[in-house]
């Protein structure tokens, strides 16, 4: 099962999950306060986990580099800390913004004196660090895309904890917040001009509907600010389309990369002939930010030309699916399957569980990079793959088995440019601390050593030589895998 | 191991968990919005399960007391309604309140005339129907206990959407509104006033901690209105206490039987010796509700003279344990333990679980009733304990442990006075819908269809005989119902 | 689910697997030498458990006749150790053997001298306690069933020990020597001389099936002699044969009582339709023992004349099914499904299997009650039926499940007239020692005491009522023991 | 944790389990006719499961190396098939055997003019393919390790189901008539004769006392004869002792290489501190067979001249440990450790068990190792380790634990050569057939297509390096690979 001889095998990482871990790295920001949050960890919404003790990527990505690079790794999605960037406000930096009828912002310009102003405000060993952490990877001669955004906020922008005491009209309440999309595109453009020269691909933000969704509308997930609404959710959803929108415009002033945007995909799929219909529909919903984006029409912000356009490049992250069931005249989730499975487990459908409880679903990647590319005309780019798994029980399945999904949806058309893992080391799950072990790579967050899982080497097997071999097709069947 | 003579044997229900189930049944309430609501359903917060497809008792309890009867019970704790006596606002109903000069609300007078206005907006078929309910029960020589409050609150009290979508300030906002004390005031007035003759005691609320916990400490439970905010759980707790003291003189107006409270304890418990300290802080937190009600002093009402003595008798509900760790200068609950234990599986101790993930842990129950007979010189009864188990794995276990338990306890000079289970039959519990299974008698909710689980018939031969016999004891050892 | 008023319940008990426990009860037989044999404890053949650590009903039959009165139970079927009353040879005492041309014994005659010289032989204070222990259940009111033999030999017939040093040509070969049938119809005529004024119904033999098969075919049972041998197995059988119908023709000297005999059925099933015909055959086959002393045509022992009509009644005892698979021209035993099922966990059938890894299968009980009632036209008792669940996770289900099916089968018109549970206590279970607990009350070997597990109660209420209630039925239903 | 440069890593095969598969490579034996034997499968002592479906190593060898070659594997020990290169008797060939005044036969000569004789009776074709398959090992450059008796005889020298229906006196008995011994030299004579020139070191024979523990002792293994006899399995034993040490000598007669030889050791342990004395027996009677052939002393030969020094290396089969408790003055075997653990369950040590039931138990081999060390001066080579899991949970873990402890026996002065593990590739396990899956390498048995398992990279990754490098040593520690 052979990839093409330019498809890209790597990681991704994020600046939160990853970054700290030894002294001189920490950052504050809405997540630092939301995971340290006394009432929050008491209340057990967080783990309790503290994201100073992760994996000290700040510190240590040489290291990291040195083992992407032996497992034959050569892209590597990584992340800025808008936070560390700007540890105080920018609003006073002036752009001109301009606002449709409806007050919809729709274009926004960033002239060089503005970014000459933001230089002063910015941390700017900071952004030097940064550029040696890229130019680390970059001198071994390999593909680096730059996300500008994921997930936490300067707190000068997002105070959860306030939000949650005094309601988000009287406490920086973020995407909620339209001065949120102005701020943004200023990051994105000061980034832009600083550091185009290492980037070979960028992109805005990652999962933004993760942000809306939890934050909004599941507020057991322990994400910020973890209340239910879903006129906020679509507020969010409607500010996060603004900023990626007007970033992509200030990144092309200063770039002529590809700049895409990264999506947190699943597979939604009906149990039973009736629900059909209503996942159709839930189907289009979870498309909507992406649709609007790509041809400016979408259920959330109605027709906007400012919006058309504006992907380059799709990042599909996959992890599990969601399987809906007939309730009443609508549908509900169903229990037992997708990213609601026993943890450890088995889902339902008998089929093995990660850590986390998310079943492991491939065919739902197949289906889902189908239906993407005869959605838009854009490459895609697996941007994130990869579960919670600390004994390695299941990992070398999971891999195998999403890679050669990958391959079939190929085989169907789909323009899939590579494969980034979730991830090659442990590190800071959010909510669940550090339970979660997503790494090819264990760390030990007592002493930072990295430790290779087998999966690793089943990775190395694979990307250096850009194929499935046939002695490891086996591991794409989940019987070979599980016990009679 | 032989009980008092007198020493009561029975169940407890509620009205939202049991009532309905057959048409003509339903009742409006914050509770019945809430698990109605498509976006709580749809997030998963509460199950989708809905009440109206509940145990039916509004209409078969004939045929549960019948059961409860053959199985030797003698006792029981009933609820009722408020939302289903007063559907409407009954804040016209004009009566005496009287503030101290902080506002707290250390008085209210019910006169005979204000009952008679409420009589005219209560439902008096509802009223009628609670009366044939308890009489028929009375009628085989049994002993009452009727609980006044068990969650639900009227939506003209408590609309949690609203409080969602507006905040507390602008919706009807339950507990946080003092309006609530002098209404529930009322009520009690005027049930004591109508039902006392069927009445052997009186219990005004059932695990009002429950409510200001879950409610506005632990959004992930599923709990109206479900946001975190200590100050508002603090708010909620100062009008529980105000509300139990003014319902208490109320009642005592017309009722000369004892007027208790019955509250959500569990045992609290230290990992580690550095984490002792933190935990009898937090023991003395979990004890202040009743503390202040008994002596008058307390954490969060400071001193109250109208709180003193309003206290008859203690209802003791106990399920599991919570243990702490030390973290950092703190503690935090450790995961894997008490009420945090894998659904279905094993507690980290090496203990069962339930299907909800309750540790199995009488060793606590005997520790709580020997700490509350030395803090109130009180006669205790056991209101609520039991397991989610539907097939009836380890609830003989959990019965008998728990027996011998309380038994210990008395032998080190506990006043216990009954143990009343939760609960007779299957039933609709809250936010996770009918999956828990907490019945001695299974439900088939399609046919409402009720069954003896063995345990009913263990529960039987002891409560029969008011003693554990010696050729069951073997059921309170863990060693006797688990696989070496 | 009605029974017939003369229903009977009750349970079955054998003399190696109950009588020891307490000083004086011991006694030595092929079965006492091959469980204390060191070389069979150490190859693990044997448990290494011993039988005089067991239940000791030799001592403490009150209390156990106490508890079976206690539960409804109206009907027993008891044992006789041959080896306690005949400790010595009684090759001595002379009796007519007739034999046919083949050297078939077609006849014997135990004349009332024979009895006398018998007397001197017998160690009459045995015999005495036996009258003892049957009287005081006959006392109660109760039908008593005598069963002759439950598989120790004395040791002067069979000695498996030397008989596997010696083989079986120079060492006491039990039922490979003919003389074993002339001992056994002396033995038959001296109990049913001394005892039959006790007894309601005699059986001859318990699973002489299990003899020659578990013996001389399944080396792995730890059954003695433990060699495989196909041509061993059938001269057992053939001597069982003989022996069963010249005990018939003894007893029926001294009793009108009907005379019968226990076999171990289970239900053979075809896992594939290719392996029905082979099925059929094995069947068949398995029938072959019963049919010879019904109609005196056998598959072993061809036509008999003196076999014909030697069966009054048929003792069916059921414990799980076997499943055949095709395998090349012939079938093999599935793993995985009936009594080769993982122990304590789940047959390939999704059903679950006992500690023992006997799957439950209630419907086999049905179909072959069914079969057995169409092939013989006579009364048929359950007498044994039960498992090994220590923690009495699944026997209220067992036992509810086979009831339900014996009561189909009855709608169907099988004959049965009664359950003899196996069994009351806890007992000692041959090469498996005292892991696999059957009983219906729990023993502490240590201290004797007995222990009512929650099954007993289940038991009953039903036998004290002689119906499953409709409260109960829900326990036939594997649906509502298990998760789902 | 670097080995030395010139420590081997390989695997070993056997002609039984790998050979067969393809037409035309099928071999008569008595372990043929044992598993073929329709008694023996339908009395379930052996799977069914056949080998001429096997693995396929005759045809596909040159796959195979390939695969061994790939992982870095320097060395093989292989078989070779007695009855395939002697199908016909060779007892004609006339040879001089001296015996000592106790019938003890302690010298053979074959003569030139014997081994001309054999040529004739021999299959020489079979001769010239082993020579190309060993011939295609060497080729490579590699170490080959030659093996003369891996368990199966000839047919004409034991006939297992014939010894069952017969008795040994009466069938061709093995290793139970000396002249097994007399046949066994002139094989090993006629074999170094002919192979020298392809290897580096000869071993006599693997695992005798497997054959005559499990053949004579433990009949429920599934292995022939199948029968119980302490007397037996002492008389195989010497037998197998004389077999080796004259074989040694006719080896040596063609050969400077170092002969040795190969046994199944266990770590032997006690429980409690009143059975260290009986295990201490129990280890020297283990030890007892390398012993006689080393010193010329042992418990089964006593004193034998012509024993001492017949051992010039020591091949260790090692995979779990037995662990013994206290029993009356004796001790026993203790289940739910070592050998006797749930199959793919956790022993009662935590520690996990194989597919197989073996406890995970590398402390032993550590031990062990540091204890033959002492016992003797000679050369160790592991010979055998590995695991039967299908599904590779646990095979990275047991590999890296058992090298872990193999590094640090060396540590404390254990002489270890290599290791070669059990087993390259899945193959025909004995009477449990393919149910037990030991390969590095997955072989489909369908299809005889080979696919590499994660353990197969681990253990390439540590074999072409000669160490576990550090970012492995994580899969020694069980904690890294089992679930908190």
């Amino acid at each position: 099962m052979k990839f093409p001889s330019d498809f890209l095998f790597g990681y991704s990482w994020s600046g939160f999950q990853f970054e700290m871990g030894l002294p001189g790295s920490e950052v504050e920001s809405d997540w630092w306060v939301w995971v340290h949050d006394k009432e929050n960890i008491f209340s057990g919404l967080v783990s309790g986990d503290l994201p100073e003790n992760g994996p000290a990527y700040w510190h240590l990505y040489k290291k990291d580099h040195d083992i992407a690079e032996s497992l034959g790794m050569d892209a590597m999605r990584g992340g800025i800390e808008w936070a560390r960037i700007f540890p105080k406000p920018t609003f006073d930096v002036k752009v001109d913004v301009e606002k449709d009828e409806n007050g919809n912002i729709i274009s926004i310009d960033v002239p060089e004196r503005a970014i000459e102003e933001l230089e002063k405000l910015a941390n700017m060993d900071a952004l030097n660090h940064y550029r040696e952490i890229y130019s680390d990877w970059k001198e071994r001669g390999k593909t680096f895309i730059l996300n500008l955004y994921h997930w936490p906020l300067p707190l000068w922008l997002h105070d959860p904890i306030a939000v949650r005491k005094l309601g988000p009209d009287r406490a920086p309440s973020g995407w909620l917040d339209e001065r949120s999309v102005v701020e943004f595109t200023k990051f994105a453009a000061f980034i832009a001009y600083h550091l185009d020269d290492l980037v070979d691909m960028w992109s805005t933000m990652n999962e933004p509907n993760v942000v809306y969704e939890q934050g909004y509308t599941r507020p057991q997930s322990g994400f910020p600010p973890g209340y239910l609404s879903h006129e906020a959710a679509e507020k969010a959803k409607l500010n996060l389309m603004q900023a990626h929108a007007r970033a992509y415009d200030a990144i092309k002033e200063h770039s002529d990369k590809p700049v895409g945007v990264i999506y947190a995909y699943k597979w939604i799929d009906a149990e039973d002939e009736a629900a059909e219909k209503a996942v159709l529909e839930l189907r289009r919903r979870d498309y909507d930010f992406v649709d609007g984006l790509y041809s400016g029409k979408s259920l959330t912000a109605g027709e906007r030309k400012d919006f058309k356009g504006r992907v380059d490049w799709v990042g599909v992250n996959y992890y599990s699916r969601l399987l809906f069931v007939t309730f009443g005249d609508s549908v509900r989730l169903l229990e037992g399957y997708g990213f609601v499975s026993p943890r450890g487990g088995y889902a339902k459908s008998g089929r093995p569980a990660s850590d986390f409880g998310w079943e492991i679903y491939p065919e739902g990647l197949e289906k889902l990079l189908v239906e993407l590319n005869y959605r838009y005309e854009l490459p895609l780019l697996i941007t994130e793959n990869g579960m919670a798994d600390a004994v390695d029980r299941y990992r070398p399945y999971y891999l195998v088995s999403h890679l050669a999904a990958i391959h079939r949806a190929m085989g169907k058309g789909a323009d899939v440019r590579g494969y980034l893992h979730w991830s090659l080391t442990d590190n800071y799950e959010w909510a669940q601390g550090f339970r979660m072990r997503f790494g090819l790579v264990m760390v030990d967050f007592e002493t930072k050593k990295r430790y290779l899982r087998p999966s690793a080497l089943v990775f190395r097997e694979i990307a250096t030589r850009k194929e499935i071999p046939e002695e490891l097709e086996h591991l794409a069947d989940v019987n070979a895998i599980t016990a009679r």
